[in-house]
């Protein structure tokens, strides 16, 4: 084990046998929640903190899941003891979100009322959802209330909507590589993921498991552009620049892949579409696109704000142009309009909005110092 | 007709006889090439303009093909009588390149030696190949020197491989929206496209002619990407915002386009498949992919440009971020560096990639007065 590591951990996993109401105006009846924690709750239960994931997160954010497991958490440079979000000091929450596909009831969990898979009938979501399903899974570890609600690109989404929704729960808020709602470009990357889903022919309208079939083109497809769109246009000249695999500009076989960069994003597509299910990834572009912080309050992100009741840290990234700093800066500006206490560090970083996982000196500076904050608040 | 038209134009085609060999060291034992021709001719022949199109484009830069054309030749904002590229004064050549899909042989012609379409065994090209075929056009039409060679884009890379390989034969060479080669991001996108293409059932690796089928929804899909990546994420805003379709967030149906952004793509994306050839589109793709205009002068762009002769215009625009300003500055430093005469300008423009195409005053101010200093030199 690496030092500073929280070492092997375990999922854990809920049954909520209590219906919940959804903002589609459905309703789960019961439905698991999939979980990790890092860190032990102290006696007034006071040190907890939520990590909320992104579009292809998932609970498992720090440690590992075995002795031989090659890659840690996907949060792990931020999550461990002596770490910015540091588990000798706090009890760490990270939970998949319902719609999931990592143990989490979604789209290829089995319908009770039906006894076959949801599939493409999964309700839609939006963040608000998976706030009320965190909130449940709170309640049963005996949280009243958060340390601090944490969470990257959506993962922030749902931070800023739990300040809002439940303010009395929340006393710190960290939005990072995040924004009030996407721009029309970050729309339209997202409509032709899902176009390069739903035009494989092996999506069957998203009912591909009854055809013991998956759509692995289409979700390969749609992680390749993701891919590009989460890295900067410097952090992938500096990665591959123009590198030839062959060695020669030869141009003979198309079949051959030429450069570096066509080599790399093929393999990304071709492992995560071995393991993400294509549903969810609609459904959690869809929860994106849909997201609009200020949308039940006139429009109005400072009259948003005005109902939380925490502390902000707000985190961008200079190089990240699906959640510029300008956006970050929106939330910022509303925050200082409704007159909440707010930090702000845009962080000189060359991965793109990527740059909200990978480590980076001043990052890390300001991240521990604000958590540090947090943690001397709850001795 | 619209005033300023070339009005009423008639495509005109050429058959070479004669074998060309092509860079991949493969020849095109026979070839014909689809143009226009907007102006005259003067006597000394010192009045020819030649058009270089990009990825998508054709021979059909200006005016109309009949009266109830809906929409003119593609530059037609810059092409026509008192226009910067003015038709009074120049007799303007633009020619549909070979391996295009307008009339130029290309995937879809016969190849003569099987009697059956090329398909993807059409050779591979690159951008000298069509500086070749070019010239050959250039000689039919009693053309020694060229006033000028002009082209946006992939345009531009013509244009400057022109002023390398014929430096006698240019005395101006105006790049516009270009670069030297393309960033890995740019490579990336276009893999991306290529591979949208070539995991459609219907390409049947590259032979759907034989097929009767033809690859509609890759097709779609890679021109759905690229049409976000032509914008700017300022100009998709202006131009679409959130504007929800439907007018409500009901998120109940998820076949309902829910975003005026997804509309339009998808409505982009539809009529480009039905008109474009996808074999087309994957070699146009690859020539972008290798153009390296300093390849063959040990990597350096100060000793490529040393061979030129003519002057040059080259012309960026803030907000295209796949041929972005500072890709047009390392051409403007490379001449500079070589002592060549250029002008710079860059122009403020909200449409991306795409403003090169788009009427803006400032643009057509700069390109007009560099034009009446080429129009000055050939009375």
């Amino acid at each position: 084990m690496p030092e500073q590591s929280v070492g092997i951990v375990t999922p854990q996993s809920h049954h909520f046998a209590q219906p919940i109401e959804l903002a589609c105006g459905r309703s789960l009846m019961q439905y698991d929640l999939v979980y990790e924690t890092y860190g032990k709750l102290n006696s007034d239960c006071s040190n907890a903190i939520l990590i909320c994931h992104a579009l292809s997160g998932h609970h498992h954010a720090a440690g590992y899941h075995h002795e031989n497991e090659t890659k840690p958490g996907w949060w792990n440079s931020y999550i461990g003891p002596g770490k910015p979000i540091d588990s000798d000091q706090f009890y760490i929450v990270s939970v998949n979100n319902i719609g999931g596909c990592h143990g989490s009831t979604g789209p290829k969990s089995i319908n009770p009322e039906t006894g076959t898979p949801w599939q493409n009938d999964f309700p839609l979501l939006r963040c608000r959802d998976w706030v009320n399903t965190q909130r449940e899974l709170m309640k049963v570890l005996g949280i009243q209330q958060w340390a601090a609600v944490i969470g990257g690109s959506l993962g922030g989404m749902q931070a800023m909507r739990w300040a809002l929704e439940y303010p009395d729960e929340v006393r710190h808020c960290v939005v990072i590589a995040s924004a009030l709602k996407l721009s029309a470009q970050n729309i339209a990357f997202n409509e032709v993921a899902r176009q390069s889903i739903s035009s494989d022919p092996n999506f069957h309208s998203g009912y591909y498991m009854s055809h013991n079939v998956i759509p692995k083109q289409g979700l390969r497809l749609a992680r390749m552009i993701g891919h590009i769109t989460y890295l900067s246009e410097d952090g992938m000249g500096q990665k591959f620049g123009r590198e030839l695999k062959t060695g020669n500009f030869s141009l003979g076989n198309d079949e051959v892949v030429e450069f570096e960069v066509e080599s790399y994003l093929r393999y990304q597509g071709d492992v995560f579409s071995g393991s993400f299910d294509a549903n969810t990834y609609i459904l959690m572009t869809k929860a994106l696109d849909f997201f609009d912080l200020a949308r039940e309050y006139n429009d109005d992100p400072v009259e948003a704000f005005s109902n939380a009741t925490c502390s902000f840290l707000v985190v961008s990234f200079t190089s990240d142009w699906r959640f510029s700093p300008e956006r970050s800066r929106e939330i910022v500006d509303a925050l200082v309009a409704a007159r909440k206490p707010v930090s702000y560090a845009e962080i000189e970083a060359d991965f793109g909005h990527d740059a909200f996982l990978i480590s980076n000196e001043r990052y890390e500076k300001v991240f521990r110092a604000y958590m540090q904050r947090v943690a001397g608040e709850t001795v």
